[in-house]
């Protein structure tokens, strides 16, 4: 089953990191995995392109199904592979809500990271302004803040490692490669510290990660 | 089971309006429905905020579970109300794929839609370039073709109305409401005209389109 899976995907990209984990915590291991560069702008690569159009990562096959979109390509795994290694949506409808609610809500954070941490990388030149930079800056600050209040237990929704997880983690933990100052935001650096050691995240941990340190443009958020 | 649940929702706000369409094809009329205006700003009102502290639309409760992200509440009914109502995720693994992947892309189109059309509501005046609008302008055009070439069968995901369509429907209605021309997305008008004459979408249509005809914005697209 999962010798018929090929996944593109890029070291480092919370959206390919949430499908690795996705594969570890399903028991997929086994899989075509094909690291590719965003510098060298291996995404849009011929046989990128030929799985996923929009020449983005990841790039998923399963036989000859194609689904390229990270939250979808999660919920397909989960519901394709139900009984297969951790089940990773609560059957409980208030810790399902919970966990819905925090995965959509990681679009939020995700965006606003993006926003303040790829600002020149996404708007030209001439186009640049200090305000907005301080501005998307500060709702960034805002809605880490948010989440460092959400963490009251072990996982984002609740006692049990879900979905949320698996689709946020990665996301926190792009936030401290990138400085976020662990003494500020204690709750989210617990919940990073012990979720570095479990074993779909050690094992799926960007190994681009490893050659040296992280920036620092969040230390002083 | 329908007469706990409260949906605080603005009239025509794609996010609210996919929740009003998956609660009526799960067959759960009769929740406590509170229409609220953006532009009177309810939904920054204390009864919204002690539901959704970011103190947007919608705002839904289903007895004490509380789940306002769009795209959850709408996987979290489907998941609780798995027998009630129509069946919004295929079982054939190929077309539940499709879906995932039609219904994640749903949120670039809703993105750039946002980025084009709401741009001076987004971006304060003195940081606004005509290169910004006209670049978001020609994204949205290139995505809005894209999604016309997907349009193959009668429903985003295949044969089958899914939660693709719950989702993103309410999307391309907004498009069309902003004056997209028919004639030069004949699929997507013939899906949203189609569409238009179900049941769900005719009980949730956006009362405040009934007083009058929309923009030009998009005419000339």
């Amino acid at each position: 089953m999962a010798k018929d899976m090929t996944l593109f995907w890029g070291s480092g990209s919370p959206p390919c990191w949430r499908v690795l984990i996705a594969l570890e915590e399903k028991n997929l291991q086994g899989y075509n995995s094909k690291m590719l560069s965003f510098e060298k702008g291996e995404h849009k690569s011929k046989e990128v392109m030929e799985v996923n159009p929009r020449g983005q990562l990841p790039a998923f096959k399963d036989g000859n199904t194609i689904i390229n979109e990270s939250y979808g390509i999660c919920m397909y795994l989960e519901d394709k592979y139900k009984t297969k290694g951790n089940k990773l949506i609560p059957e409980c409808p208030s810790e399902m809500a919970m966990m819905y609610q925090r995965m959509f809500e990681g679009l939020t954070l995700f965006q606003k990271m993006a926003h303040s941490l790829f600002y020149t990388r996404f708007v030209p030149e001439g186009e640049r302004h200090d305000s907005a930079q301080e501005r998307n800056r500060a709702e960034l600050k805002d809605e880490i803040q948010r989440w460092e209040g959400y963490l009251k237990h072990n996982f984002l929704a609740g006692d049990h490692f879900s979905l949320a997880d698996v689709i946020v983690f990665p996301v926190i933990a792009f936030l401290f490669r990138f400085g976020l100052c662990e003494e500020k935001f204690p709750k989210l650096a617990t919940y990073h510290n012990a979720l570095k050691e479990r074993p779909s995240i050690k094992a799926s941990w960007p190994p681009t990660w490893n050659d040296g340190p992280g920036m620092d443009s969040l230390k002083n958020l």
